[in-house]
């Protein structure tokens, strides 16, 4: 990927908190999402600039988007972010070029921009919903590190099973259950049971947990038997938002033998609201992570020998919490962890190629997960599973609660951004959520 | 259920075919599908009867749907199933009970719909298409006849898990890749391994099944978070269709643990077109399968105790082959196995009541899948994988073939019906499709 004029650190926009240092969204950010402006209304398309938003319905309106190809501009004015992501890698850098210049504190654009009334709203007066309509969404399980984790406490001789590193390990999801940031989440009843052969009982999950990944929204599709050379696979790609696959763990681990994960994890899973494009995270790639001497050269429809010098994101991931007693007190959220994403075994493109490669179609607006993102020391655990080890040791936060899972009215927030010297910071913004009892 | 006078063995209708001896669509049946005309034109929703289609939007368009609600008549101009579905089977129902008025031999709503030009269309002259749009497709492993003997493969000793008998055991398939009879299906390229610890190669799958299922479209959604009591379930349900569950069993082996099938599966799945409601299946509604006097009660949330009576589906089910030799020669397709769908363990409601129970939300449109039925006879194994025993007793064609697995070129036939003493036998159709080379 190549940066153009919409990267200038230079850049500065007339809305005054696209400036403020430490914003997740400054003029060279420029994510889409979509929200209502009240209850029951209609969803609008919009792009986050500071702390506010601008309304691609309105925008189309007053002619600012004139001269963007017919199918960008009437994307524009749809209710999920879906068709505008089906205009491809192509039409979201041209509409990102136009909003780059209309939000431009200079040039005529801007001026032109700036005059028209409510072509922006404030992020504090509307409610966010989901970006897109999902129509497939596909989990992965690409951290070596939180594959080897999770290993380790079932199979302790021998954590990593022989297909890790060969092949790119999914599965798919629920997409009914998708949820955006701020939705709060029911613990759910299910099957548990005390001993690997049974017998189950029923009732709330005592083990519930969070997962910290990164989500990409597919932009262009392919049609059903077509494959993805790894080499294009990033075309196909949208956008970065972040994904908590919530999981209760004492569900999963009495229903997921022989097909894996499925009650355990599709009451819920939390994106946040704003996708960051690839043409935004362009100035911050990175090489992927290097294969160790002791790793397998993988398949040639797999291998990016040529290409793995950019194929990670410089992404920082973090988790918070929160607790329903924090919240009384007034006391601020407590980070649990932070993670690395060029730590992982498979970059997207890898995994975007794998899921093709038998023919199966993607679909724009379809959602792939990375799986946990988790790091080699325990600061960089992306679960609570693998925090405090499957409950065996539990975690303290500073006034003294402890946790092994997460209980009753826990908030958890994922935070995500990119930051290097010479380019402005951007971020993914936040995924939060808030257990509930079960009912 | 309670039979109505839809039901009336003595109903005549004014399409003659719909009288011939072995139809699977007499005026008792009416299925819902969707179809086109001509390439690149709108899908419409049609009934079948006999060998023609009656053509929903033209009736609403001529006022023969006059007086039914406005949600069913609005749905019916619709190009899926997917928002008739959402009338639930109060809507369904209704329209079942206009419908079958307007294609009967006497009465005036009959005589009416006779001389209204172009109502009915051949279905020889049109396309049929995907019946509804799919948000969600689920896989079931309903039939313990089917997880014995695959277990039996990988597991001597132990052939059954021990959730087996306690969880309904499911997972999420795809639904973009979900076709019509009649696709052509591709086989796919992907991972094998010889051996269990690899190293894999990447090619053309050397195992390819198929899995006769039987599908459940779901009419009325809950809310997230809500579950579905299990004396609730089958108003959850609009119909049925045959489903054939493509599989790879060498990529499925290699790539399933430990989050399950992926690209083994999920290439391609095929439905037949026409769905069978559940409103026309109740003369034939069985007991389920009688539980042993080693086998557990079900947890409270799935105990049908006191509705088991009738809990099954008085299915019969087959699997036909027809290979690109026997085309060739003019043979006819040749039937492999032949199933009971009352054999299952679990039944319908129980697998959606079991779906919902975490308060995951099933939408209007999803499909819920039985897994492959099989039973206790080398007669009734549903697959190939369980007829030729993991490919080590390849069965003989009547030509002489042999068949460990699918051959390029090979046609798979899906066919289900309900037959009894002093009823209608009515049908499901077929679900067809032939298996492509790998390119």
């Amino acid at each position: 990927m190549t940066l153009d004029a919409t990267h200038d650190p230079a850049l500065r926009s007339w809305v005054p908190a696209a400036q403020v240092a430490g914003t997740d969204f400054p003029i060279q950010n420029l994510p889409l999402g979509a929200f209502v402006l009240g209850e029951g209304q209609a969803a609008r398309l919009g792009v986050a600039i500071g702390d506010r938003i601008l309304d691609l319905t309105r925008a189309a309106e007053s002619g600012l988007l004139d001269g963007l190809h017919t199918a960008v501009v009437e994307a524009c004015a749809a209710e999920s972010l879906t068709p505008l992501l089906a205009t491809g890698r192509g039409g979201l850098k041209a509409l990102r070029g136009r909003v780059s210049a209309l939000l431009n504190a200079e040039g005529a654009e801007g001026a032109r921009a700036r005059v028209v009334g409510a072509l922006t709203v404030a992020m504090a007066d509307v409610q966010m919903v989901l970006p897109a309509t999902i129509g497939d969404y596909t989990d992965f399980y690409a951290s070596i590190d939180h594959a080897t984790n999770v290993g380790s406490m079932f199979r302790p001789d021998n954590p990593l099973l022989p297909n890790y590193r060969h092949v790119p390990i999914g599965y798919h999801g629920r997409a009914s259950s998708i949820v955006v940031s701020g939705t709060p989440v029911r613990r759910p009843q299910g099957q548990t049971a005390a001993k690997p052969e049974g017998p189950p009982t029923f009732g709330p999950s005592a083990r519930m947990d969070y997962e910290l990944e990164v989500g990409a929204f597919i932009a262009s599709g392919n049609v059903l038997g077509n494959t993805i050379p790894l080499g294009e696979a990033e075309h196909f790609l949208g956008g970065l938002v972040l994904v908590n696959d919530w999981s209760a763990r004492d569900l999963q681990s009495w229903e997921y033998q022989p097909l894996g994960p499925f009650l355990a994890k599709n009451f819920a899973t939390t994106v946040s609201p704003w996708v960051v494009t690839l043409d935004a995270l362009a100035p911050f790639r990175l090489p992927a992570r290097a294969r160790g001497s002791d790793e397998p050269t993988p398949l040639p429809y797999l291998d990016d020998a040529h290409d793995r010098n950019a194929g990670g994101f410089g992404l920082t991931l973090e988790v918070w919490l929160r607790t329903a007693a924090m919240r009384e007190t007034g006391e601020a959220a407590v980070r649990l962890s932070h993670g690395d994403f060029t730590r992982m075994y498979w970059t997207l493109g890898q995994l975007l190629t794998h899921h093709a490669s038998n023919g199966c179609n993607l679909r724009p607006g379809d959602l792939i997960a990375s799986g946990t993102v988790s790091g080699p020391t325990k600061e960089s655990r992306g679960s609570m599973l693998e925090l405090a080890w499957r409950g065996t040791e539990p975690i303290t936060l500073p006034n003294g609660e402890t946790r092994a899972f997460l209980a009753d009215g826990d908030e958890v927030i994922l935070r995500g951004w990119c930051e290097r010297a010479g380019a402005v910071r951007i971020g993914l913004g936040e995924c939060r959520g808030v257990l509930l009892a079960a009912e």
